[in-house]
């Protein structure tokens, strides 16, 4: 019985990763749908030296999933044109959007147009506050970093402390300049 | 700060809430989308010494959400225009639609028109070969109710043990009565 299962599903899942395939044309509700339930919008901080603030500011919208949908995540990598389909941890797999051009061009029109109703509405609009800062080159300033880790503590970033900390360390920074 | 953030917080979802209310247009790829991501279609097998078989059928389709997105349940149970909205676990709200004439007349035919496109397809498959197994009245005999379990236990049970308990329970009584 195990085995027969596990045929049909590795059948199921073929015919489902043709069909996908075959019928790329997802509807965008769908899509707004799919990622009101699956969807992260996501800045992280990083400590970069080559940076004038020290940090990096890296921006992404990515939907995770078990890789017996990988092919959907293509599919929507087909449907944004753009992203990257990669390993996330594990047996899961994630789309990734990092380009600033491709956030700016694809996926904010995408969301105003086809609107998230969730509470992840906010993280969208707080998602595109930082963005606007970064268009403005805000993340290269001292003030402007600050400004998008207030920002970003207040999106879907678990690990708050550390938000604090970059914060504090870059107002320290501060003080020895002064 | 952090007194700041929550009332931010409960201001925005205060908004959301409101918003979500006014406009009660939710596209329908949109719930599809959603429950490709949310939804989950689940046939539950309780012992009932009531039934001639011992134990009935329960299908039910359910969306779980955190309590801040409870407005969104309502919103989508005035788009079904069925189903109840109730206390899941914790702080976890679902809108839970199990009457057997609404499964058959509202959320089949949703989901037909609007398909899921993720490998929840299959357990959609699953459920609506098991509605019609009950459509039949199959669910009142040993051989349908045993076809029944076999069907759910390819789907989302997590306590597959539990299914070969009641198949054996049900195999078991036959022997007794033979």
């Amino acid at each position: 019985m195990g085995a027969t299962r596990r045929i049909n599903l590795i059948i199921d899942s073929q015919r489902l990763n043709t069909e996908v395939r075959k019928n790329m044309l997802i509807n965008p509700y769908w899509i707004s749908g799919f990622t009101d339930g699956e969807g992260t919008f996501y800045v992280g901080i990083n400590k970069n030296s080559t940076m004038n603030v020290g940090y990096q500011v890296l921006p992404e919208f990515r939907i995770v999933q078990h890789k017996k949908d990988i092919a959907l995540l293509h599919s929507i990598k087909k449907y944004f044109n753009c992203g990257v389909v990669r390993v996330n941890h594990d047996d899961r797999f994630e789309l990734r959007i990092r380009s600033i051009e491709h956030i700016n061009q694809i996926i904010i029109p995408h969301f105003e147009k086809y609107p998230l109703i969730t509470q992840k509405k906010f993280d969208f609009i707080k998602f595109k506050k930082i963005i606007n800062l970064i268009n403005q080159e805000k993340h290269l300033e001292k003030d402007g970093l600050i400004k998008i880790i207030d920002i970003s503590s207040q999106m879907n970033r678990k690990d708050k402390k550390k938000a604090l900390e970059i914060k504090n360390n870059i107002l320290g920074q501060d003080k020895v300049h002064a």
